[in-house]
């Protein structure tokens, strides 16, 4: 199972080729996989928003918070060049690989939903480390997390252009 | 009268102080002002989605427009810090004067819309100019964009720490 | 009396127009005001690189230190487009105004030192406060640091184009 | 044969962790490359700047060039975290293959050049196409283009965390 995340651009992601740069498409990634697993401050007295995968929110990325989510590597292939859009693109992630204190989120970043054609701008995987704040040492996916995480384990994004 | 641009933080908005950093401030107030004056690509086959001030969206701001939006100065208070939100800031616009070739656009940065209390974070102005691509001098601001941004016209934010 | 403070550009400071983002000048004005007033981190075993204005940086910039420094306002005036260069820009920076817990820098942005036609592509002012890390309510200005920074003191920039 | 660049970092290249944002890093290395391969302006009057690979730049890299340099791919392993330094970071770069019209680009991020013990902080590699402004479409590597990277070609990065 996917999730869908939607994700607004900026204009300032553009760079004066005037396209998506490519280190800002990380950013989308972030901000994607930030939706869909971190559990975040609301706005006090708000309606809480439903997160995009509320299952999925359970890793707590609030300042303080004992689990830091590190990064340990990233794949990225660039298959067309995006454009400044008014609606969000469709971040479609999914856990392509859950091991004892990793995971691999795998995406596929798309044209809004809605849109036709569907473009497929951009492959990509991370890998996430989760590290205990206090010690900076890896620590295990809880039985929680896996829970949360399972239904979304699928095939890792297969890349096209590797060596 | 005001127009209000809900602006989503991104969780790389935040510097090593864990609040938004005081450059991204002006990221996210150029994002508004693209939202409220510019007209942008829509997906190819989408709905266009409804501009945020429909009738104010009268700048060109695709790629090879003829008119270029430049800077000329801004100004910022910043009076709350603002943490990682999942729901957008209001940012609050209006213009608070319309020069020949110039226009003022004035904004306050505010809590998400419809959460208590509300927290005014930023106040700030921005100074701009049109200008005319192809020879790179400012041109006057058009009947049409007059007419369009006239019923947006309204006092000057007011500044309360300028020496 | 001024510092010189070399920033180097990067490319991706421009924007889709081609030159330094509005908001990327704003980090630029960070950085140096970092080099000018930060004692930071020196990689372990280094020889430390000399600090820009070595009397001057006395604030202590690294993770956990007891003092924040915020931002409670900003004003910018942009003279001239800058493009990408390979040369830093020559930025210039004095005190404007030192009071209890508070000081405003005042900046002159230009052209890479040794080049001519000199170019003052923007001049800004930022107020900054003092915070104590502990109990989060600004702090008044030491007598080394006022030492440090009173030769530094000098007229505010003035700006032209303020209503 | 490697060259290396020397990159200075930027505080707000930290995110709300305190370190070198997973983003960010792309940022440091696409400056790395372009300091490497690409002819830009230097400021009117000045004593251009020698490039670092002063037979490397031989890409026009300025506003209106003919040829654009494209991403296709990028693979980044995240080895250490990477505080602010005031020392610029010692990236070092090769060309790991060279095909028709692309070339894969390695990368060492290592601690600043001179100090002790040497950190290598990530490694990584870039999938650069050149395409012809025009037309978009790729364009071959020409045999000055070739002439001046043969010397930098060696063995492709190799990655320990792939699956």
């Amino acid at each position: 199972m996917r999730l869908h995340v939607p994700i607004r651009l900026r204009w300032s992601d553009l760079d004066a080729y005037g396209h998506v740069n490519n280190a800002e498409m990380l950013r989308l990634l972030e901000e994607a996989r930030i939706h869909a697993f971190w559990v975040t401050e609301d706005a006090v007295g708000g309606e809480p928003e439903q997160a995009v995968g509320a299952s999925t929110a359970v890793l707590d990325g609030r300042p303080g918070a004992s689990t830091l989510t590190l990064i340990a590597r990233q794949e990225v292939e660039y298959l067309a060049q995006v454009p400044y859009l008014r609606q969000p693109l469709d971040i479609q992630l999914w856990i392509g690989r859950m091991g004892g204190a990793s995971l691999e989120v795998s995406y596929e970043v798309r044209s809004p939903e809605g849109t036709e054609p569907v473009v497929l701008y951009a492959r990509a995987a991370t890998t996430l480390v989760l590290v205990d704040a206090a010690s900076g040492r890896p620590r295990r996916i809880n039985d929680r997390e896996r829970a949360a995480w399972t239904p979304y384990l699928g095939e890792p994004v297969v890349f096209a252009k590797r060596r």
